[in-house]
């Protein structure tokens, strides 16, 4: 059929997107078609929005519309500490918490050879030069608590401590309002080994 | 964070379409950001695309980037058989078989008292026009085998069959390659009402 070309290239290029297999983006395709509400329009200048404007932030990686993100550019932030995670979604997390003062830097990623993803396809050698050029204080690596990042948080700690910072681990453990029945081995193994006096 | 009302507005607008909740939204705003290979871009572009160029038949209210689509300008189809689907995505269905050589009419929907669709609310009226103009033979109700198909299914049987116009329903019964044992009792039920003789 004719029409479906045109529809056909939307659900193509919809089914890239990560999560959405060709039923789901048939589905989407065929719902932004029949919505007469403007949907279509303010996703689509949306998604140019976003690709026009945020970028990267040059010294952490963090998402921003300029050239330094907020948290960097704000001074009353303490400078000495900088807090190591994947993605810059990790920082909107850390930030919700609303308690944490100091910087962050951000990988872009962990290490995953399974994925192809190695050391040097990470913003490590920008963490490095920052440890060396500004006065880091501690280094805090919050890389998700699995297989990934851990390496990640055990190949930065050996490249970081020869310069001479304290290099620190989120704690794994049980989360607050979870229940010990229910949690999986290793997390209480983790909660276990991980215990601290009272 | 300032950088957050960019993709923030990418996220809401992403929200709206069917089965796509918060979180999806923001793995897909941030895939979308991160990403360089222009997809952003093209999806964009797909949509405008769609909304631009691709509308409903005149005639049928199928999909078309024309007044009429090519089911109905195609003289070689059997003008007298009409064949009623729900939504466009069924006639694609149909076409995909490539044994009915019909035409088709979409209502765009089903009677659905519970989300407010009423008969009005379907392309019915547009239906007993074309009854009344054209030389039609039969009209084959296939709206989906559920609750509110079959009420629309019976809804349309009663207002065509005065017009002197037989109405046919497809059938219900056991999937082709499905297995007795593991058949739900209403579909079972329906298959055996439904039997024929061999």
């Amino acid at each position: 059929m004719e029409n479906r070309g045109t529809i056909q290239h939307l659900i193509n290029e919809l089914t890239k997107l990560p999560g959405i297999g060709r039923r789901t983006a048939e589905r989407l395709a065929y719902f932004i078609l029949k919505e007469d509400g403007g949907l279509g329009k303010s996703i689509a200048d949306a998604i140019l929005d976003v690709k026009r404007r945020v970028r990267f932030c040059e010294v952490c990686g963090n998402m921003t519309e300029k050239e330094l993100c907020e948290i960097c550019e704000d001074n009353r932030r303490d400078r000495g500490l900088v807090c190591v995670v994947e993605e810059p979604k990790d920082v909107w997390a850390l930030e919700r918490m609303g308690t944490y003062r100091g910087l962050y830097h951000v990988l872009m990623g962990a290490i995953s050879p399974l994925d192809g993803i190695g050391p040097e396809d990470l913003r490590i050698r920008e963490l490095l030069n920052r440890i060396e050029k500004e006065r880091v204080k501690e280094v805090i690596v919050a890389t998700d608590p699995n297989v990934e990042g851990d390496a990640t948080a055990l190949y930065i700690s050996k490249l970081v401590k020869p310069l001479g910072v304290p290099v620190t681990r989120i704690a794994s453990g049980l989360p607050v309002g979870g229940d010990l029945e229910y949690a999986d081995s290793v997390t209480l193994s983790k909660a276990l080994s991980g215990r601290r006096p009272l």
